[in-house]
């Protein structure tokens, strides 16, 4: 039996229809409604459906808006600013479970961003804000060593069939430009880049011959293909470098050592940053919206929290707000490795420093000391991270550190960070949230073994894991499992447990003993 | 190469002989000792040397202490609370690198317990307690559904070896005391059970027939095998049953739910509260320690701290004070599933109401959406929990309310585990814990590919995920990795920054490129 089936909610126009995942349950409850991030599907030569052609369109007729300075303005802060709610801000609203005007109040002041290329219609509008759910970014992309577009393709669609709310795509190798117009057209899920990669390889990978032009024109290319936003390096300024020559690791960001050797070799500031207010104009002109990157992270333990990361950070504090003078949506990027009792410190400055823009983390990784465990080392970090106030976490694979994450290495961060993302949002108090905890733990303590699997964030596995011990199909209807055999396991005790509290304990005890004592113990867990 | 070795260091006497995973470096660095659990090593069917047999026979020929009311007591707690530091004190001090007077000193004060059957002279002794570096314990066990002795055995050593601290044998089925036997004998850390399931198994499965008389001659016949610690559900009072009726999970455990029904059958307070006192006189006999069971630990989100577990753990501090009367060591086990927020409320009230004994939590589980990954979902909230001050962890492996777990689950439990441990060490400021996340950080660093791998928990993981993508010797030697492929990655920047703090800005730019303007980037991450 599958009961999960997906399901389309209309919204007060009939264009605006937001998937979910609907559990049908067979304890007699109303199904359950699950956040849906795997699109429509489709044929990957063909692409998506252009959900969002019909909006971007209707707002052009209306006269593209005009920014401060006079240059074209269309992103989504644009429009919150001057009161209206886009059809992209209802669809968010009725997918989060939110009030309309809350959603486009959160844009307004800088809160959440809602990332939306004009030229990526076919993303489900999704939103990064520490009020909505936390969500979370999967990296995908072909290396030198690595390069197939199919694989990558294959590899988005099962990244947001797990749950990925964003993709950012990482290539570094040959075909850059054809990989990246293969992920757009197949992508229901914001995409986001990190242009520099690309801008490198232009110049034959020499960081020394990197200028603003190369950049600028590499920057209008991916924009022309819609990616929706982009991390750019320009908090790391020639007076940075120096600061982190003392650490353990040193920079562990490849586009922030790119930009320290471009301005070491020059000994002139980052171009990225002298050049900030043209990238705005820019990404106002598409709706791109900056990630402003962490170019000076911590890679390790030992350097977490250092100067030269939040000297770095009041950099990107000044650029936020640089941003939001073009209307340009900002979002702001953090660490890498910190110890838990460093965690909290890196949210509250961020958010004190950025105007409480949304802060998106990689991790953070608790500890140095298990590569090839770093979905878990980080997923303890990202979880607490998003408690504290992090809008979005960016997913790490088993394979970070060692290699290049395959499509089972892409599930496995995905679901970590899945788990990651909803402790944060049981913690935090998001509203809807523990709706699907207790109806899954209900199914659990019920023996309804489908509906716990269906609620599951990886039904497959779970189905799976049960049926290796106890595979015929009747155990999944049996008041038992594999942990304590069929005499120790039952629900019996806890309708016991509820006549026992209506009727009073004598009675109850007395009743018992006459049913000749029989006793089934609900038991699901060791010890 | 395999740069990893045992080394045992001695003590100030020669039979005190402390065992290390030394690891060698190849960057002329001093070698890092790591804390080794994995045993001496032996014939499954003779089983391990009795490292401490000399020094239990040493106590005995200066003749049995007897405790307060004239009963025989060769507890470690009653020879801390006169003074005496013994050699399983010394070996500790040693293994933790810390002071003998402060680890008898905490044992004294029971804020710590060094877990010692006199009947288990095989165990390595170590100690668990919030000063000390954070433990784990593995659960393994037959079950009526899979009863292998040899399995179990063999998953012991297999847990020992990734670093388990303690082992829980909680055999359900067969020949439960065999498997026991072979256990014991083969186990260099301490065993813990809960003598409730082999007592049950003495009336036929049916707790109603359940008595104090059978559960002592359990409790004795385990106790001469030499089991370290037990789980007793003695906190389950008769009145606090009816609060787990209105629970979405009533009661999960199983021996909570054991005891509940013995209880609500017999309308008759709880044999194991009522009968204590000579629990406890049978406890000093053999050093055994209490692992005060939490029978009524929430087992969903929505139970979690709630008045029924907290009504449970007002009594376990009240059987914790009783304990230490009769200089019984005792713990007390925690929950269970709880939701971030709500953690730290669990330790603290334990701490406070149990005079500050050991915590030992299951998890917790931080969500109840991920059946199939609860090792990650609950390893959040054991490093969070273990930061907090509990001072062991009991592993969930990905099997937890599916099925029971074979070897491979047991390894990813432990490493889960391990990983929540050190990251808790971290945290909580003990001062040696950061030396191997900065000597494997270091490495990574200077791609030293090979002390990495020695240094990572899993180190034959480590190695595999690697060599997927790079398989070739010189890529383990070489200064790039499959991430970025050769153009990007080296350790050449970070000399850069070094000579560029050191000479200051200008000059090196100038320098820089005089030298051909090459740079080569240290990219060890993605992002």
């Amino acid at each position: 039996m599958n009961g999960r089936s997906k399901v389309y909610v209309e919204g007060a126009r009939a264009d605006i229809r937001v998937p979910f995942t609907e559990v049908a349950l067979s304890g007699g409850e109303v199904p359950v409604r699950l956040y849906d991030t795997s699109g429509p599907g489709s044929e990957p030569e063909v692409g998506l459906p252009q959900l969002r052609a019909h909006w971007i369109a209707e707002r052009e007729a209306g006269g593209v808006e005009v920014g401060g300075a006079a240059f074209p303005c269309r992103t989504q802060l644009h429009y919150a600013k001057q009161g209206v709610v886009t059809p992209e801000m209802a669809f968010v609203a009725l997918r989060e479970g939110l009030d309309e005007e809350f959603v486009r109040a959160e844009i307004a002041a800088g809160r959440a961003i809602l990332p939306a290329n004009v030229n990526h219609p076919e993303t489900e509008p999704m939103i990064i804000g520490k009020h909505f759910l936390t969500k979370i970014n999967a990296n995908i992309g072909t290396s030198a060593v690595s390069d197939s577009i199919a694989a990558e393709v294959e590899k988005l669609t099962w990244a947001v069939k797990w749950g990925a709310d964003t993709v950012m795509d990482l290539s570094t190798g040959k075909h850059i430009h054809e990989t990246r117009e293969h992920i757009m057209r197949n992508s229901p899920v914001p995409i986001g880049t990190v242009p520099l990669y690309q801008a490198l390889e232009k110049v034959n990978g020499d960081p020394v011959k990197l200028s603003w032009e190369v950049y600028r024109d590499t920057i209008i290319e991916q924009a022309e293909q819609g990616v929706d936003y982009m991390t750019v390096h320009a908090g790391v300024l020639l007076r940075h470098v120096p600061l982190a020559a003392r650490r353990v690791t040193g920079i562990v960001s490849r586009g922030g050592s790119i930009m320290a050797a471009w301005c070491l070799a020059h000994h002139e500031e980052n171009f990225l940053y002298t050049h900030y207010r043209e990238l705005c104009e820019i990404f106002a002109k598409y709706d791109i919206a900056f990630s402003l990157g962490d170019g000076l992270r911590p890679g390790s333990i030992a350097d977490a929290n250092d100067e030269a990361q939040f000297a770095e950070l009041r950099t990107l504090g000044e650029l936020t707000h640089i941003a939001w003078e073009y209307d340009v949506q900002v979002m702001v990027e953090g660490p890498g490795h910190v110890p838990m009792h460093k965690i909290k410190e890196n949210v509250d400055l961020q958010q004190d420093i950025c105007g409480e823009a949304p802060f998106y983390t990689l991790g953070p990784l608790t500890t140095d000391i298990a590569p090839a465990y770093d979905h878990i080392t980080s997923a303890i970090g990202a979880a607490m991270i998003g408690w504290f106030g992090t809008a979005m976490l960016c997913y790490v694979t088993p394979k970070e550190h060692l290699g290049l994450p395959d499509r089972e290495d892409v599930k496995e961060g995905v679901i970590a960070y899945k788990i990651a993302a909803h402790a944060s949002d049981l913690a935090k108090g998001h509203p809807k949230a523990q709706e699907r905890d207790d109806a899954l733990s209900k199914a659990r303590f019920e023996f309804r073994w489908q509906d716990q699997f269906n609620l599951s964030l990886d039904p497959d596995r779970a189905r799976e894991y049960h049926d290796e011990t106890l595979p015929a199909e009747p155990a999944k209807t049996a008041h038992f499992c594999s942990m304590c055999g069929p005499k120790f396991c039952s629900m019996k005790i806890s309708q016991e447990l509820k006549e026992y509290a209506a009727k009073g304990m004598a009675e109850k005890s007395e009743e018992f003993l006459d049913g000749g004592g029989k006793v089934y113990l609900p038991v699901v867990e060791t010890r």
